[in-house]
């Protein structure tokens, strides 16, 4: 897309997201699987859950655009699926290792896409579009919490495991 | 990198953050010189002398450890400058546009060494660590700084003018 505008700015802005949102919603479903602990497995699925009815927000907020939500790809979510897909297939991790790396990956793919509708938002504002704002701002609070869930799953459980055990003490085994 | 072992997490995410600064810092100079507004072209050089001390402080870091920094390439931060090359060879924009999107483009980045270096801190800590925590630390504030920089420029200055003069009004011109 032509972006000659500050409006098709915002639409490319729009667009990236909703093909962000569409790739996540086929790699967590892979998290979910790949994950051990329950409570993060759990997190996954919910999270999923809460990605399609954003889906759902997009589209009732394309329906009064006279642009269509897909054509884009956001190639900045491919690449953090990939760090992803990279923990997942990493055969010989412990359980609780994998589910560390997946949840420092989903925290990336969080923060990705907290600043993508931090600035949808406020692009909706500037044109004082204030049905998008409610919409994007319902949203950016459930990526905040999203991200805020996988912080406790990690420090109350997964990474407390995920260190025992290993006495890694760099400056003892090194020059 | 086989990841068999909770140090070698730490590990491969202090080696991702490493050649995710040095891809940035081929990125930041092609930022600067799209910019149009002076404060952002000042924004963008100051996060480059910024980040070229970030990796000396990873270097240090790694100095005390028995890998080498280099040997992994960042999918996510591929991803993401390839979403500020857009903005930049997207031909027919107006400069305060491009520079909307420059601001975007940069708080994802920025947001995405947040979630990394939040991630690389709290490994630190669980290792006990304490100097990597410190340099950690440090740089993870930068970042956040750098971020509330742009989101200033933007506020203040960028968006206002791009915005100006565009009646924007979806609900009106669709069905």
């Amino acid at each position: 897309m032509k972006i000659n505008s500050f409006s098709r700015l915002y639409i490319h802005t729009l667009k990236d997201i909703y093909n962000a949102e569409q790739q996540l919603t086929e790699a967590l479903p892979k998290m979910a699987k790949a994950a051990s602990t329950p409570e993060l497995q759990q997190a996954f699925e919910e999270h999923l859950e809460e990605t399609k009815g954003q889906i759902d927000r997009l589209d009732s907020l394309f329906d009064n655009l006279d642009f269509s939500p897909t054509g884009e790809t956001c190639e900045a979510m491919k690449g953090l699926i990939e760090e992803g897909e990279e923990i997942i297939n990493n055969g010989s991790m412990p359980d609780e290792v994998r589910d560390a790396g997946l949840i420092a990956a989903a925290q990336k793919v969080e923060h990705y896409e907290i600043a993508s509708y931090g600035t949808a938002v406020y692009y909706a504002k500037l044109f004082n579009h204030d049905e998008a704002v409610d919409l994007l701002q319902e949203t950016l609070n459930e990526e905040k919490n999203a991200d805020a869930k996988l912080n406790d799953v990690a420090i109350n459980q997964v990474n407390q495991e995920a260190v025992q055990g290993e006495d890694f003490e760099p400056s003892r085994t090194s020059r």
